[in-house]
């Protein structure tokens, strides 16, 4: 299960833009990639430091530096001066317990993201920030450096020259990138659904502790879901207004499109949440309806052997003078008043239909 | 029960505007008829090639396209092309889990819309998406081929020309489809709403799991409704805004008559949902009212039998020395006394109320 | 108890404008009378035929015509060709499913109010349709048809000449009409709050399932009470906002005067609906304690009397060798501990405040 | 308790204006106390009736009237045309049940405020409406006539002159009534918080119906209280915004204040609300929990002494040929099986978790 | 626990501006501090009396006076009357229930904030109001005097001249001040979230009355802070405006970096919240499937053995013919009968899924 909160509290006390960070180291090494590209050219390497990175400033193709670990003040200090980077934009990199935001700073636009993968043996979301620098000619993506990225299929595509990202700027190449990170929520959710579709239908046969369990977790799931992609909203709708000189215009209606798909994941996780909190209505009431029958059968036995325990009680009493006991028909006379109350029992149940 | 979601994960990676159809295919071919009136002309056909359709493009008359079946993309490609449609607006064509909205394209406006169906064997409502595309002369229309449309009387009114709609223009049209699509919402209410009212009759009658289960399906309801009616309140007052040139002055009259029916409709849905959240309360309580009830009989039987019980078991034991056992009236005391203790018992629970 | 919904599937297909009565069928003849006053003017009388009224059509006075009964389109359509109504008035008009609204035709106001009566017989609050029609001299009231309205105090103010309804205009008129049929709305309230007074101190002292059942009522009748109120909000501030020619400076003070009412009116239902809610948990937590109670009662007993029941069994057992059975003090002996083992017990429950 | 509705029906068709007193009668007469002051001059005394308040209606100097018992129409009358007030502020000061609003007429502000009272024998929160209105040069103040008011403070105030109250006009004499009405808010919510923290503690030691009923006694208080609270809210921001002329520039800052404290009112009110949900929350659940330790204690008790009894039953049966019977050590062997039995229960409940 | 309300009603009555201390008295003396610095030059005392203040006034470097301790009138009527604060500042600062708000008095601005500290002995956070005045030349903040504050690391970088806080104006001191006490909130949040994922273990485990009583606890925290938090936001935002003159541009953008923090603050409190209703409801739910459990093993129990006790029972009794006692194998067969029963109902109850 992620944890509730990320450590921050070491930072406290500390002037703004000291760079720390908040988060789980998860490799040693930061790992950064150019992509170079422009029409009909293409250029991709990993570099070991980031001087090398300088050289594609300047040129007038689209540069995409993709750095992998965040948790090393020296190398984004270092990107920091070479790109203009503020001090604070620094800092929100290294601190993963960021909101989705987007900030305008003129010069270049800063996003901050939330990528979700469901890993199998976390038995739920895992959640990676991603903070993104939309620069005139350039676009540098930061990673936590968890295993694996949704980037591959935009790599891909710039290498093969498939659809239109070889010819278009800086912005596609960030609308691409937040496109698959949305693209990606659709997955995570089809899997949640499966959970929840999996649940409902055990719920109305069984309701035993296991799928009390599992919708706890699945409700913690959503309010972390919630967490990462409510913000997101109002980040997309930011970058479609088109106020920054940044978006062109053909750009636009593409993040219309992600904007349309923000919507409908958030619609999709309301529902999820309805559709839980609903569950554990049904599940709270037949529960209580269970109780309800097993009491009944036991109400059942016991107003049944009851009476009859007393009668036979009655008649192993060692009184010396008990008539009943020298009959000669006592014995068979007891036993048929005895299945004459037990007959007229069961009848009653029925009529009350607690049987 | 529908499923909760529509697998999109083919979708992952590829570039915008790919199409791909996200839904269940549920026709072999697609079926493509054109119907085009004017005044005193009409004319109605399927036809098999788009290619046939084009010669309607230009002509002064109102031309309805009709499409049934969109999992093909070469026919969308084709129709794209030849009306001049942008391909995301074709991408959401084919993904069948769109929200219902409404883009204005200048030359066209793109309307997504649900179409729900409440089959008997399905044991639910089916949602069904249309698209529309309205352009200067043309309605173009796309379902996703299931069986059966709401669009018959609209298509009768055209062939006998009942009404104002041979005189008004495609934007009259596309009005009459969206109101057909809204009226048929209140059948899908009328039949949810007799449920309703059966299972509300049940409740106080008889809590047994069966209601409970039908009140969790009609929640299931509800929430897709909603999903698919809220939206389409901004749909339709976006149109009615008339912002568009597309839509004349003399329509936007009738679109504000359909504005009030949605919102009627979201009024009802909203109505339900209060109804069925009050009756699981009332449900919850009622079992446990029921739970009370059978207790009390299970306590009354004990509370009366057991002191009884212990008493005849008294004079069961086989002491030597037990004076009461050799009294001549020792065993008709003793049933006198049971019989006043049993008595005051039962005056005593009488006076609680629970008998 | 009032339906969910009113039959509408009738309408399905038909093209707007079309006249269908929508509702129950109160009446078998339209019954239509006409006020005409003016200062010192002032006639009535009650006419068979719509043609009567139109003399008084261009006349300088004021002229109310009050019809019951909308089930015949011919009636409406003959008003509609004679005042210029158009044809969705007409047909909201027969539509008894409307939501409470007001649109500005210029030449006229349409507004749609639900009048709403506490009829003994039925156990709720019945809705009945009232549309206004506002124009230059007249105003013009449609009726559903069911017994009795809310108007009378307005009639007897315009034959006696009481008040100021004499001199003003025909939006004063149409004021009074609203005014009476929300002051109704208080008689409604005042009823379903004693309702609700005498069920909350029964909750308290006898939670039976009788009271349950009243609150649903209460919670439902509230649901439509909600429904038909809530829009008049909108309904009223937009008349007196006075946009409308045809309402003067003199009457939005009074206009005024019955949105305070009105918000009165959804605050006290709103405050109903709470305690409604509040009682429902009440209910649930004294129905749980009662429970409690219970299980403490028969706890006690079952705990007393079962380990005496096993000291008698066990002196029941005919073994030979049973020492204690010859003891000359064995019985009495027994009985001490038993009574020993009794006391302490009970003492115990004591303790655990069980008793 | 506070009825949930005062008596509105008497009203129902009477022309707006007239003037009917809606609430309860609480004395005979009505007293007018009058107290006119400026700088140095002051004068304070009882009227009998409302011609001696005239002289002071045209004086420079700040009159306030104040008038207790608001049941008899004629002295509403006189003073109305005495100041020029509308009728329908006449007919809203006579009714007790209205909201807090705050109306402006040019010459004058009508303010209807609620004076709210913890008495001791009324077991909650008592209200009464205070009208105010705020001329040129005068206030006058409504009250409904109940014993003691919250205004002496400001009336000590005037007579010596402390503070600032004589050098300024009618609005600050206006400000400080609303001011100590506002104060007197605080004390009815201390008592209130002293009431819940109690029932708090109570709550978790013992979950009886006492605190439950109190529970729902202090909820329905509080729904009383944000009922006469929220939309003071609006009134004072509406008084602050200095809109009207007759507010000056140096009272809005106080204005200011008051505004404060009324949100602080506001969310100690939300915060009690939230504090009493989440105490029946509680309260459920650990009734809910005592039934489960109570039930514990119940099987506990029956799965020891059933087997047992079984076993006494067993050896206590009468047939002839019946070894065990006959052995010698077979009861000591029977008390030890029954003693191991016993032991094994006990270890297993113990790792149950259930002693 | 922190008490609900501070006593405000010895205030009642008295005219505004009036010197009331409304909180703990919590130290004898009054601390008062003042540092000095700009850019090289540094100054650092703690002063006895006022009066020592009053030559830094109109310095040109930046001072800041921390006043620890607010209940002396004396000492913040001669501050008011040196720094030209309105009484009704004062007065405020005075009163340490306000909600935190921000006023700009056009030379200063007066900012209220609560300093939240986790304390251990307390068992919940503890609220500390701070008040700032921010001068053109000046911070002056107000602390009620509890031990310790969150302000040493600001001092610390003042003394050392670390980042740039000695280089910017009395702005930057301001945001410097508030951004500790924003930051601490974490280390509140991470202490709660802490047990939050404590109590989420044992509750799925184990769920006793403890875990019960901290979700309460926790919850009420939540509705303090809540209370502390949530105004902060429009305070912030209101700085960060930037529409007073006091708060110059370069430190605008860090005014933005709080605002983000505030907001995450308020993102963990909601889901704090969530998660605690939500373990509320699992804890019901797990809670009722207990009891069903408890109640399966007692009907087990009752269900195999009163059948069984009847039967031995019923070969207990007396009667002088009951053929069965002379026979042969009547013991074997009856010992072989009740084993059939009892295997039968093990069975039986296994199908049903109870053992």
């Amino acid at each position: 299960m992620p944890r509730l909160l990320k450590k921050r509290t070491q930072k406290i006390g500390l002037p703004p833009g000291t760079l720390i960070h908040i988060g789980d180291e998860t490799m040693k090494d930061v790992k950064i990639t150019v992509i170079d590209y422009k029409d009909d050219q293409f250029q991709e390497k990993e570099v070991l430091s980031l001087d090398e990175c300088i050289p594609f400033r300047d040129k007038d193709a689209v540069t995409w530096i993709d750095i992998e670990g965040i948790h090393q003040p020296d190398v984004l200090e270092k990107l920091g001066h070479c790109y203009g980077l503020h001090p604070l934009v620094l800092e929100d990199i290294m601190a993963t317990d960021q909101r989705p935001k987007m900030e305008d700073f003129g010069d270049y636009l800063f996003i901050v993201l939330k990528m979700i993968d469901y890993s199998e043996n976390n038995g739920g979301p895992e959640i990676e920030q991603v903070s993104l620098i939309l620069g005139r000619t350039f676009v540098i993506s930061f990673q936590e450096g968890k295993e694996g990225d949704v980037f591959d299929p935009v790599r891909e595509r710039i290498r093969t020259g498939q659809g239109r990202i070889r010819k278009m700027g800086p912005d596609y190449l960030a609308y691409s990138l937040i496109d698959s990170i949305v693209d990606n929520y659709y997955s995570v959710l089809e899997r949640l659904g499966e959970e929840i579709e999996l649940i409902e239908d055990q719920l109305v046969t069984d309701p035993t502790p296991a799928p009390l369990r599992v919708i706890h977790r699945l409700k913690r799931d959503m309010i972390f879901l919630r967490k990462s992609v409510w913000p997101l909203r109002e980040v997309i709708s930011g970058l479609e207004r088109g106020e920054s000189s940044l978006i062109t215009d053909s750009t636009v209606i593409y993040l219309r499109d992600i904007y349309d798909h923000t919507i409908q994941v958030i619609d999709t996780i309301e529902t999820f949440r309805d559709m839980l909190s609903g569950m554990l209505d049904i599940y709270l009431s037949s529960s209580s309806n269970r109780l309800n029958s097993v009491m009944k059968v036991l109400t059942v036995i016991a107003t049944i052997f009851m009476p009859l325990s007393f009668i036979v009680g009655l008649y192993g009493m060692n009184f010396k003078f008990m008539p009943e006991l020298e009959w000669r028909w006592g014995y068979p006379v007891v036993l048929i008043v005895m299945a004459v109350i037990a007959a007229w029992m069961l009848i009653l149940f029925k009529r009350k239909k607690w049987l």
